[in-house]
């Protein structure tokens, strides 16, 4: 069996859309790509974030030499703050926008002092133990992202971060083509490339034109506009910022996030507006509507947001005018969806115009098409191509496109997470693969919610729970109870003669039986109340006996 | 004040897209069209489903005439179950397939026999007290859909029920315009016009290019074809048996509610297949792939259908064969997005092609776009015009769309569930708002399950809960416990030494105040233990305590 000469680990985002994270060894170095976080299923009750299992990489942590992160979104950089706690002081490498972010996230939890932080600018090119990596300028829908040339002891791999191909983009926020083409010259051997929009023809939408529309709503607004947006999205705020100036339109921003993000974004020289056309939240009283605009944060519909609060008509400082225009520039999340759509209802019964993606073209996806798939494709015409950044669906659709357009069929592999694949002198090999998991996070315990507990929250959030409580004295008296008391189970007031109907089953369980043991009499009491429940309300409940014998 | 000739009263559908539900009054007359359910938001902890408060039609039901139903979709009949028990033997008319629908759901409560049933067809007249209606065919996503003409005294009023228009439609599914125009020819006071899709333009998708599209996946396909949709679409399936001849195939089904709607609409010769060209699941194995095709249940991704069966392997007849072809033909339903795509994922690792309508137009709304309102609403050409059917926003909208037709804005009203409007002899008048709400159904508990016992679920379903119980006797010494029971909350076996510290914080608090009264011990016991959770797992559970003093 020839030697690994690199083995590439995927631990987190081939199978999903989220936590993104992924070794590279050599025998003496190790770098990790990206560690990212996940947004729980709404099914998975109370779990705040969903991260990758650590250990293969904690295992490993001698020859760990950087993590090297591709852009500042959670699901690239949300992970840290999990893993950084095991490791010694690790080095971090990225953009500085997205250094600046991954920092503010340790900071919230007092980890900074943890980590050293790298800023490399695009095409630059540092040495990681065996890897040498040249970050390589890409236009996503945040500022300052980078894919990866990786130089390995196995030859040359590209990692495309997360991308879409801008070919007219605003400002420089260009994918360099050129730096790809140039790195991948020599012989690319490996190609790992962005699934997110496999299925979506063509080209995504550019800034451009999303900027050509929200120009024509500007002209034609006539009272207050409202943008939300993703609060990382420095080039929408800075078109909007445009777009106000352009208008004659005074900017008001509000929600911690935008605020933040806007500070930084100003202070590393990716946002310029002039201060004379940004205003703060007081001011607005005292403006035209037609001479403002105001980006706040609410974008996902989340309850505590600014534009949720504006939609409720409980928010401070803004009440909706009628002829007010609200942008909503930005993704649907699709478990996000009932909440948005309550907010834009209650806009609309407060006299607002929205505008959604749905309905107008005011937001483009961050990431590439098929088309776009196919340039970086062409760009790189890597040996091996393995798709990353998708579900099974999007990775096995992307592996199909790069075989039309010219990998060898036996060289495009879906790997997912935990699946090993190492590469020799003389090809490829799939290793035996790791124990890869996602492990869900609830306030501070990490792994403890496993399945048990989550079944238990789902049938208590579904069916409620009822305890049932009694104490016998040594001669199998009845001294006090017994008493049931019901949580999430039933409204008690109107169904008290079913509690009734339940103690006179518990008073003939005991009388049947006095003397039986605790245990034995919490049984019965359970399954005999289940099956009470089950016949008179058709539901079924988690039933807590508790008989105590003294 | 003039008198009023007629009040209309929306009690659901005017708000949200489901439960459907409108009554029509005057004084010695009530009708209702259509008695629908709603599916429950996913942050409806175990709702079963939602239906409209009847408080007003029971109190009127001395002079309710009976029940139009304008088409079999749950949405507008599957709140009957609920209003009829409380009703004198009301008469239904709807289509035949409608009403056989409504039955199945009668008859699964034993309710059937307090209904009379009246099938009526298409362009028939029945005269209900003061109101004669005229039932119209309309296409929809399911067959013998009806609009409705209803002559009233203040003058006729047109009802869409749920349509589109099909221009070229397959085997006389069409919307009958013609009969519309009639009944409007004399003058119309009233349209009320379905708005789902009022926020797309252009015309919907015909089934003619669905059924094209599918012909290309019939002619494409190597192995054998899957294909789910919604049960009751009984052009669909008529479409899928079509085809499958067409391509030699033989059609196999399964699922419970695909076998009895397939029964149904072919007793009531709305199917027609060939014997020859069916077969059963038993026969499928000894068939040819490429000779088969198999209709089955679970379009939404319903863990216990039987596409998700097949999909993770569990089905009894069916496992996914290398070069199968899944059709989803039908819409993903917002909430089930998850499950749906988890279900496309697992078809994919088996190796199946899974076809959906993201990726390919194999499925069309059964809703009217934009272009197809404007058509009905210049056939009807009504004075007065409401919009039904829809969320706030898709009734804002189809006003503006009605007004823009040439509607006069103030004729124009957007009216929501409980807001009564009349027609008197000189115009209209918007009459106090009657107590209209959803009511949520659980099991056998109609309306029990409130804001209060929500709001416990979702506390239980997030976070768990904490029982803590000991005994006291009459000096205040312990002599049972503290004991403490979780569910839901943590692992215990990893956690045993936080629910130690935690009896150890009781026990501090029974030696501060051994006499102290049950009710206020329970009460610091559980503002300790809820201060120490948060504290050390950053966690709010449900906490129980229970003193008994004896």
């Amino acid at each position: 069996m020839s030697e690994s000469l690199v083995t590439l680990t995927p631990l987190g985002g081939l199978g999903e859309i989220g936590m993104n994270c992924m070794a590279l060894e050599t025998e003496t170095s190790m770098i990790l790509v990206d560690c990212g976080l996940m947004f729980p299923d709404v099914i998975l009750y109370g779990v705040d974030v969903v991260i990758p299992r650590m250990d293969f990489i904690i295992e490993r942590k001698h020859k760990l030499k950087g993590i090297v992160l591709t852009h500042g979104h959670e699901d690239h950089i949300g992970a840290l703050a999990w893993l950084v706690p095991a490791l010694d002081n690790v080095p971090l490498y990225g953009s500085e926008f997205t250094l600046r972010l991954a920092l503010k996230r340790l900071q919230e939890r007092a980890l900074e002092s943890r980590v050293t932080v790298h800023p490399v600018q695009g095409r630059e090119r540092v040495q990681l133990g065996d890897f040498g990596i040249t970050f390589i300028p890409v236009c996503h829908s945040i500022i300052e992202g980078f894919g990866l040339g990786i130089e390995t002891p196995a030859g040359r791999m590209v990692h495309t971060g997360d991308f879409k191909i801008d070919r007219h983009p605003l400002d420089g926020h260009a994918t360099d083509l050129e730096a790809f083409g140039e790195f991948s010259g020599p012989g690319a051997m490996l190609l790992m490339s962005d699934s997110t929009n496999v299925e979506r023809e063509g080209y995504s939408l550019t800034e451009r034109e999303i900027m050509a529309t929200l120009d024509e709503v500007f002209t034609a607004a006539q009272g207050r506009i409202l943008v939300t947006l993703f609060a990382t999205h420095i080039q929408r705020i800075q078109e909007i910022f445009d777009l106000a100036a352009k208008h004659g339109r005074k900017v008001a921003f509000t929600g911690r996030s935008l605020i933040t993000n806007i500070e930084v974004a100003k202070d590393l020289g990716h946002l310029h507006f002039n201060q004379a056309n940004s205003c703060d939240m007081e001011e607005l009283a005292y403006l035209d509507d037609r001479r403002t605009v105001i980006l706040l944060t609410g974008s996902q519909g989340e309850p505590l947001s600014a534009l949720s609060r504006v939609a409720r008509g409980e928010h401070r400082q803004i009440t909706i005018h009628a002829g007010d225009t609200v942008i909503m520039s930005s993704r649907f999340i699709p478990g996000n969806t009932r909440a948005i759509t309550k907010v834009i209802n209650d806009l609309y019964r407060h006299g607002a115009t929205v505008l959604y993606e749905r309905v107008q073209a005011i937001h483009a996806s961050g990431h590439a098409h098929q088309e776009e798939l196919k340039i970086m494709l062409d760009t790189v015409r890597p040996k091996f191509f393995i798709p990353v950044h998708g579900e099974y669906r999007h990775l096995f659709k992307h592996v199909e496109l790069a075989i039309a357009q010219g990998i060898a069929p036996e060289r495009a592999l879906i790997l997912e997470n935990g699946q090993p694949i190492s590469f020799t002198a003389t090809g490829i090999r799939l290793e035996e693969a790791v124990y890869a998991e996602s492990i869900l996070v609830d306030g501070k315990g990490v792994g403890d919610v496993g399945q048990s507990v989550l079944k238990e929250r789902q049938i208590l959030g579904g069916e409620g729970l009822v305890i049932v409580l009694l104490v016998q004295d040594e001669y199998g008296t009845i001294v006090f109870g017994p008493t049931i008391e019901s949580k999430g189970f039933i409204f008690e007031q109107h169904f008290a003669h079913v509690l009734e109907d339940a103690k006179c089953i518990i008073l003939d369980i005991i009388e049947g039986n006095p003397h039986g043991p605790a245990y034995k009499l919490e049984e019965r009491i359970r399954s005999s109340l289940r099956r009470f429940f089950r016949k008179v309300l058709d539901r079924d409940p988690i039933v807590i006996p508790l008989v105590v014998q003294i």
